[in-house]
């Protein structure tokens, strides 16, 4: 390495290039590799994860979309170069850098996609180069949109089967601006109606509505009650949607909201439109609050007033309260258990090389074995397939080589991944199957037509829905769905384990 | 409202305007009561937070630089004007924005003090529209900063007085691109002493070291893990630094390690710097490990090769494997459990409106009573008050109107805000006394000189070194740090809570 004297890197809080989010060991890495002379090899590398959030029995996998406007942006600037020459790359590495573009194959599950630990998200095909120094960015952007968007279909009740209107209020703890703006997107797909995060609306468009009425400083800064509510009312008479909690529910909200509804009616006699609309309550006992409203709103002849709770809502609360309680809301504002996803907060998706590519074209299998076999990867260029039983329900992943074929109604030979089941070898016959892997990119250029946000909310829905295993949608031990190897895998994995570490996985 | 045919809006996922990091309720909000002719109404805001995380005695406050950032900038673009005409805010409403300056007062604990639940971290003066507006923003950013500082400074044991090495090594399960940067920042303010992320370095400077040596797939990636160890050495003589379970570390890792290191000592006799620095393990049983590793490398005559441990790591981890299995590391990288604080991801600040102005200068105190007594909160404007006792302690926090002067060396009659307090009514004489909030902005421009990192964690350390009571920091059952009213701001909000609400606070 040439040591180059650099004028000092002056730090520069506004500065941002995605690029760079990088941990400083890919750059370590990829400069001693480069210097090497293996600028030119090309690397295969697995995203997947190890264990559903909260121990559920599945999980959503998102942030494809983001990744691949990453890659197809993907590139160094000055400042950058600047900053890893004073860092101690060197100068045929900066140089090499500064023009670098992004030429690698992206294949990835379906944003959306119903995934399982151990099988690949994303397979990425580089130089070395760009399969090191993309990492960091591509883990962070799926950790993260994957988190969210399987907590929300569990809070929108996608999983038990009861849908819920469910709005993503959790903008204010949200861990930093970008969680608050791709975790409602996240939210979205996950099955809610809107958010709260006006610059989410912004970036993502109408799929991501930003809703949203009055807080309690509102109905405060008015001498009375019922003057703030008059106000917002006759500001915005199509959508009078108000809170009841500020001062106190029923002997004054509840009051309050009938005689504005009463006032609009004397106002608008004929147009139904201009009523309120719902009445939200942020504390005290919801599920008691839900069913004296509801009660008092009924007998006040107004049927039409739609009821919605907040407060640290997550979906547990709102099952039990719907479940035990028969609590009736029309709809949630769900915020920092959602955005955080904070009964569990980390989705621990790694990034492995697993294969390197020959000068003849064929691929070396490489393997980290490590001291904990559960930490033992599944080596080769792989790919995933899922198969189908005669309903149409996913019966098992079966992770193949790349360039093996799974057919539809041939008995098919696998492997089970789990050491401890009893039968580690079966066979079954599909009546569909699909290989789960689509090509965002293929050398760089986008290789897929990204779908729609309400596309991706559709596809999820419809998985949960129709092709997944009830037993696997279970909240309590749910059944571990079936994730199987070719013949082909196991061989090279236990090969490998055995000849890299000694003993069997 | 004038209904205006707006053209409509294209969503770009590029943009980014921190100022419409808003809850779209507001902006609803803002635009009614602008609409009532109250735009220069003069509205304070207090931020609090109503409980420590993880039910530990103390918080960190943190985000105020990047807070005062914010409002020093705060502007709209004419593609926020067109999304908020699309939303239905009036024309006047839509062109004071257009213009809109921020010129209000922030006053703020300084970035780092220690802080205790329902004692304001920052409070907000300024006209109605930048007052409310801003909420959402200054929420996500004091939350996340506080949240992360504090999780540090537990990690990096500075509250037990057991300070130890950490690298944040979180950036790929952070909850996305700004969370991964400033907790970065916000953990080493906690006592970190560097992260893996770049660009946390480049915005922040070399207080936030980017930091990081190889990952398994390097050493994977050469045909045997000494041609990877000797391929590393090569390139970084000077900071040889290795990764020991890719393999098997007893087997592989090690007899490795010290023929590298022999290699070293055989190529560069001279040069006492060019040798292994340190050995890091990220599986198998870490305890055990460093012991193994410690003895054999102390028996190969190699005392100075430092040991580093990853894999899950958080304080509990990293204390019980010190104290019970006497376990020694030299360092420790923490990685998703320190960047989203996975034990407790939530730091639950609020923003709650506490008075008016009125046009004789005066204020009128505010008060929101809701249905639960805990989240009803302290009126009026005013000013915390940290005392301490002969011992340089912080013996309680009092809670001042603003201008209400608190001095030390004389008696002090404070009324515990905790209602389950025997002795609600206190008298206390303080040997020193400060006011906690300090003026960050006035009148739209900076008022401090914003301290620069080494200050602030030096600050951070010095208050939990020598000014925390030994009770507050206690890991199980902290004492509760005093947190007391004025007697003039417990009349006011008894007053109030009986007017508003009916009964007592």
């Amino acid at each position: 390495m040439n040591e180059i004297k650099v004028e000092p890197y002056i730090p520069d809080e506004d500065y941002d290039n995605p690029a760079m989010v990088v941990d400083f060991y890919e750059f370590t890495m990829a400069n001693c590799l480069f210097l090497h002379g293996f600028k030119n090899t090309t690397l295969v590398f697995d995203m997947f994860f190890r264990k559903n959030p909260d121990n559920q029995g599945y999980s959503i996998s998102a942030g494809q979309r983001k990744l691949t406007r990453f890659l197809l942006d993907y590139h160094f600037n000055e400042q950058d170069i600047h900053w890893l020459r004073t860092k101690g790359m060197s100068e045929e590495f900066c140089e090499y850098l500064r023009t670098y573009k992004w030429k690698g194959d992206m294949y990835a599950l379906p944003e959306g996609t119903v995934c399982y630990p151990h099988v690949q998200m994303v397979r990425i095909e580089c130089d070395l180069v760009g399969a090191i120094l993309i990492e960091t960015y591509l883990l962070q952007t799926m950790n993260f949109h994957s988190l969210i968007a399987t907590k929300a279909t569990r809070v929108t009740g996608l999983n038990t089967h009861t849908p819920r209107n469910v709005m993503e209020f959790g903008t204010r703890r949200a861990q930093g601006e970008s969680a608050g703006n791709d975790g409602a997107y996240a939210a979205v797909l996950g099955g809610c109606i809107g958010t709260a995060n006006c610059l989410a609306e912004m970036k993502f468009g109408a799929e991501v509505k930003a809703v949203g009425t009055v807080a309690h400083s509102f109905i405060e800064f008015f001498p009375t009650e019922f003057d703030a509510f008059k106000a917002f009312a006759d500001t915005y008479p199509d959508s009078v949607s108000l809170l009841l909690d500020t001062y106190n529910i029923m002997e004054s909200g509840l009051p309050n909201l009938i005689k504005l509804d009463d006032y609009l009616i004397e106002k608008y006699p004929n147009d139904p439109n201009r009523r309120v609309k719902s009445a939200r309550i942020d504390s005290g006992d919801l599920a008691r609050g839900s069913k004296r409203l509801r009660k008092a709103l009924d007998a006040a002849g107004k049927p039409y007033i739609k009821l919605v709770a907040s407060n640290g809502l997550d979906e547990k609360k709102i099952a039990n309260m719907e479940l035990y309680e028969h609590a009736h809301f029309d709809s949630y504002g769900v915020g920092e258990n959602l955005i955080t996803s904070a009964s569990d907060p980390v989705f621990g998706g790694v990034y492995k090389l697993v294969a390197v590519k020959k000068p003849d074209g064929s691929y070396t299998p490489k393997m980290k074995c490590s001291d904990s076999a559960s930490k033992a990867i599944i080596p080769g260029k792989k790919m995933p397939w899922r198969l189908y039983d005669e309903n149409g329900q996913a019966q098992c992943d079966l992770i193949a080589m790349d360039g093996e074929v799974i057919e539809a109604g041939k008995p098919v030979t696998m492997v089970n991944l789990d050491s401890d089941a009893i039968e580690r070898t079966i066979t079954f016959i599909p009546t569909a199957v699909r290989p789960l892997l689509v090509p965002h990119i293929l050398g760089g250029e986008l290789a897929i037509e990204l779908p729609s946000i309400a596309e991706k909310k559709a596809y999820i829905a419809k998985q949960l829905t129709e092709e997944t295993w009830e037993s696997e949608l279970r909240l309590e031990c749910p059944h571990k769905h079936y994730v199987n190897m070719t013949p082909a895998v196991a061989e090279c994995r236990s090969r490998m384990y055995a000849e890299l570490h000694g003993g069997k996985v």
